[in-house]
């Protein structure tokens, strides 16, 4: 197999997997699959889940773009070369229970050719973040510290490297660098060279990919079923109005899909179901949901951090020494 | 009274009025008045109005701002002088009941001086446009009316101009160019010379601004307390996601004020309060939700359109010939 068909033939199994498990994990709602063609060459497969018993709104996309660089490309993306190909997966996934986090990510791969169709450069980016409405350090934890392990296996520089870019990348610049939630990590543009091939970097997007089941199933089913108020919902609607205002005005993903003639209704499957915008809202200092916001002003080294049920046990463990 | 003081009076002026008319229109809420200082200079008094009788989120700012030309002026905004002032009203009202339409306006002068404070430059721009959630086409008419009567005092050529001028800014480029409401008029640049003075467009301002009370208030009385339907309300949240979409896609105000410091709660009051997002929602071909987005794919001339009512009166009074 080539490259390409390597890549591609992961991106769907991945697809296909993630997708069993979060009907799995919902149990009632199924994924609807739309698939799509580009004009200009390629298509997608779009497959949308929605007023589950878990998952109010989720989708969780595959596509396989290419075409000739155009005069756009050239000049905005600065991106020289004779044609392009790109290939990805890309999901978010809104419960409906605002003790449940939405989950965000992505992992694609880019190639550019010259006029003789030889790959001309080539590179990856990838990754997968956490919006919590309500924070649970422990779920922070099992979610950073699972990232960390699939990429500690490639290099030991990656998960600090990646959590940074990441907690600078999902930000509401004009809401005081506010982040969209606690982060996970996020790469862009790795290119193989002499010391890291291609299979490298294949690698590092099927760890981080595979990654995702372990990341946020045992969050979902632990957190599903916690009973949860309107003034709970209230708030997850005022915080889906934030991821409303990154995707909208600061994501470049979604900014290039919209401005390029993308197939929109896969790009903004992104959005929330339901959204509030109140004036000036803010939460009672010291509260639940305050303690979630400060979390997003001041991103956190989470596995670092020492939690209750830690401290508990450890205390226990030397109470019987 | 300079032409500075003369707008800024006006200006407020206006503020107080259509605050008190539309409360009047409520009949239980009332504005609430945040006024704030911008630390480079000027300030402004944001009125804001919630869960109302009728109004379930509005606002109707006032901001007098001035500063020296930074760099970014020059470089993005093409301004060339020392320092500059603007003042300008602008509002946003999302009703309750879906079948009361969403409004907004704004009328606003710049000036420009050069390093001596004379005034190098002076602009006027303004506006009124309309976003039903259903087309009723008396009302389409009374409103386009309404602003054709009140620009027609100044140039028979303005209202069919800046119909059309509005038709094509307030466009969500990215869904088939689909408008975010029925339109009004928009102008913008208009700069005093040897046919038209300040006076003119001082003028024209406060015709246009004065205007919005007999445009949107009748309008509000006859619908506000038409029942509604879940499903009403529900094609309403969906709709409101367009106009989201507009605003913090293509808007160039919301747009430079989140890139420029502004005051973010005031620029963003224009989000509506509740909105839904929904993967691929298309309205049932002929409903009365699908005859509203075909107005606002299809920009239509409502002044040439004869309704229902009025042939029936026509009708009557050949009848009683």
């Amino acid at each position: 197999m080539t490259i390409k068909e390597t890549w591609i033939a992961y991106i769907h199994d991945l697809q296909d997997r993630i997708c069993t498990v979060l009907e799995e994990a919902d149990g009632t709602a199924k994924f609807i699959e739309d698939a799509w063609e580009r004009p200009e060459g390629g298509g997608g497969k779009t497959r949308v889940i929605a007023n589950g018993a878990v998952f109010e709104k989720g989708g969780v996309n595959t596509s396989i773009v290419f075409g000739e660089v155009t005069e756009a490309m050239r000049t905005q993306l600065k991106i020289d070369g004779h044609s392009w190909f790109a290939c990805g997966l890309s999901l978010v996934i809104h419960p409906s229970n605002p003790f449940v986090p939405t989950v965000h990510c992505n992992y694609r791969m880019f190639e550019l050719y010259n006029e003789a169709g030889e790959v001309m450069d080539r590179w990856f980016g990838g990754g997968t973040d956490l919006t919590p409405y309500y924070l649970f350090e422990e779920d922070a934890k099992h979610f950073h510290q699972t990232y960390k392990d699939a990429c500690d296996k490639f290099d030991l520089n990656f998960y600090p490297s990646f959590k940074e870019t990441c907690d600078n990348y999902f930000v509401n610049f004009h809401r005081n660098n506010e982040r969209r939630g606690i982060g996970g990590i996020f790469y862009d543009y790795q290119r193989p060279d002499e010391n890291r091939d291609v299979d490298f970097w294949v690698g590092l997007a099927k760890s981080c990919g595979n990654a995702f089941m372990q990341a946020y199933i045992p969050i979902v089913n632990k957190r599903k079923d916690m009973p949860y108020t309107e003034a709970n919902k209230h708030w997850q609607e005022i915080r889906r109005g934030r991821y409303v205002e990154f995707n909208l005005v600061h994501d470049r993903g979604t900014l290039f899909g919209l401005k390029t003639n993308g197939r929109i209704e896969s790009i903004l499957m992104s959005l929330p179901p339901t959204v509030r915008f109140e004036y000036n809202y803010q939460p009672i200092a010291g509260s639940k949901e305050d303690e979630l916001l400060q979390a997003c002003l001041h991103p956190r080294d989470w596995l670092s951090i020492v939690t209750e049920e830690e401290k508990l046990a450890w205390a226990k463990a030397s109470n019987s020494c």
